[in-house]
């Protein structure tokens, strides 16, 4: 399998990940971009390769440049960063394809579908890689990258991602966030999230192998109506006690 | 360890579920009662044990009754329980121990902090049982109980465990909807769940070492405006725009 020279834009989350990952994967890592040169260098230590701050720094020699900065910061990016022919592409789940049609006449999309903290480490084997190129040549050259780190590569049209975000967004950060809010619920009351650990990965794991809608559980669709205000009286939050109505209610009409 | 004789009250999901533990624990479940005869019957056939839908033949001859049944319905169930000195007990988060203090002289709380959906078996070891009671005897006996199918055994009053409750109703019941949402949004437009199960097991995966706040991810967190509008505009459903910009806007002034 050929091995690709890899400049990486960004220096966050995805990119870091993604660095690490290539790199174990024998790609050659030439260097890491960062408005914030501090960042540039933490990665670019951890992936031995060079750093700058500079777009006009940027190393003009490698097959891949990617991406993986900012949703927002993407096309002001994509304006300074010229490459003629090279492959730019971006991480974004959101972002268009074309907001880098301007970098080089070989562009295209390269999207982990994956929640990316730096304290965890993640097997990339298994996440879903969601390709998009601006011709084929192009993404033949993604398909051996993203095959080199991941047995799960999907051509998805720049539509299509958008959706699978979407959906990222309620299944991935939303629920994060009821157990955020639950760890403090629990801390208020000198309780601790370690209680219902079991609990968070048996709703995770069930849904593996069974329809969400069908493994519902608690007062909601129970419609267990006394309950629920007593949960409604009990939570001090306006802004919980809010969240707590809504989706009570969305979950008993859904079904 | 001593073996118990155990009623089970209820042939819902927690019942069905508790029924197979206890037996597999070889205590002896002698009676099933359910207020719909078909139901006491399939789950009494699984437990190998008698069934009936009248209170007035309940077996009289238990150590522990469990009333396994939704949470509006235990306290009129209790009302028609009468056994004396014998354990009663409910496995309700959110219904007061008092609620069944009538039928006994010595009764409880025996609430296993679990999802439980018939189609899906759960490991009991690891789920925490939440144990409170009216007396220090009653208490020692539940302990055997509790002790006997998990190795996660606690003693919570009724006000904790309602704190608990609401916790895992927005770490479960809640996230669960939200995987029902994305769910959703993918078959609307024709992509399937399985894309982005990794990303589900991965969420939660990464709580069980990590507060989660500290592993917040996602549109809302990094302040990225336009890709919320972006899937504001793409939302179709009202009621779903409602929750994910709540949600979003919860996500935001949390951090």
């Amino acid at each position: 399998m050929s091995k690709l020279n890899i400049v990486l834009i960004g220096s966050g989350n995805v990119a870091t990940h993604l660095g690490k990952v290539l790199k174990k994967a024998k790609h050659n890592i030439l260097q890491v971009f960062s408005p914030t040169l501090k960042s540039a260098k933490i990665l670019a230590t951890q992936l031995c390769c060079a750093y700058t701050n500079q777009t006009s720094n940027i190393n003009p020699n490698a097959d891949i440049y990617i991406i993986a900065i900012k949703d927002d910061a993407i096309a002001e990016l994509g304006k300074k960063l010229k490459v003629k022919s090279k492959i730019v592409v971006h991480t974004s789940g959101s972002v268009s394809m074309d907001a880098i049609k301007n970098t080089s006449t070989n562009y295209g999309v390269f999207y982990p579908l994956q929640t990316f903290s730096k304290a965890k480490k993640v097997n990339f084997k298994s996440i879903p890689i969601c390709l998009e190129s601006s011709n084929f040549k192009t993404l033949k050259t993604l398909q051996t990258l993203a095959n080199s780190i991941s047995n799960n590569v999907l051509n998805i049209s720049s539509e299509q991602r958008q959706n699978i975000h979407i959906a990222a967004v309620f299944a991935c950060n939303f629920s994060n966030h009821m157990y955020a809010i639950a760890d403090e619920l629990l801390k208020a009351n000198k309780l601790n999230l370690d209680l219902i650990k079991p609990l968070i990965a048996e709703t995770s794991e069930k849904i593996q192998n069974n329809a969400p809608e069908s493994v519902q559980t608690g007062p909601a669709i129970r419609g267990d109506k006394k309950t629920i205000k007593k949960h409604l009286d009990a939570i001090e939050k306006k802004e919980y006690k809010k969240l707590y109505q809504l989706i009570s209610k969305n979950i008993q009409s859904h079904y």
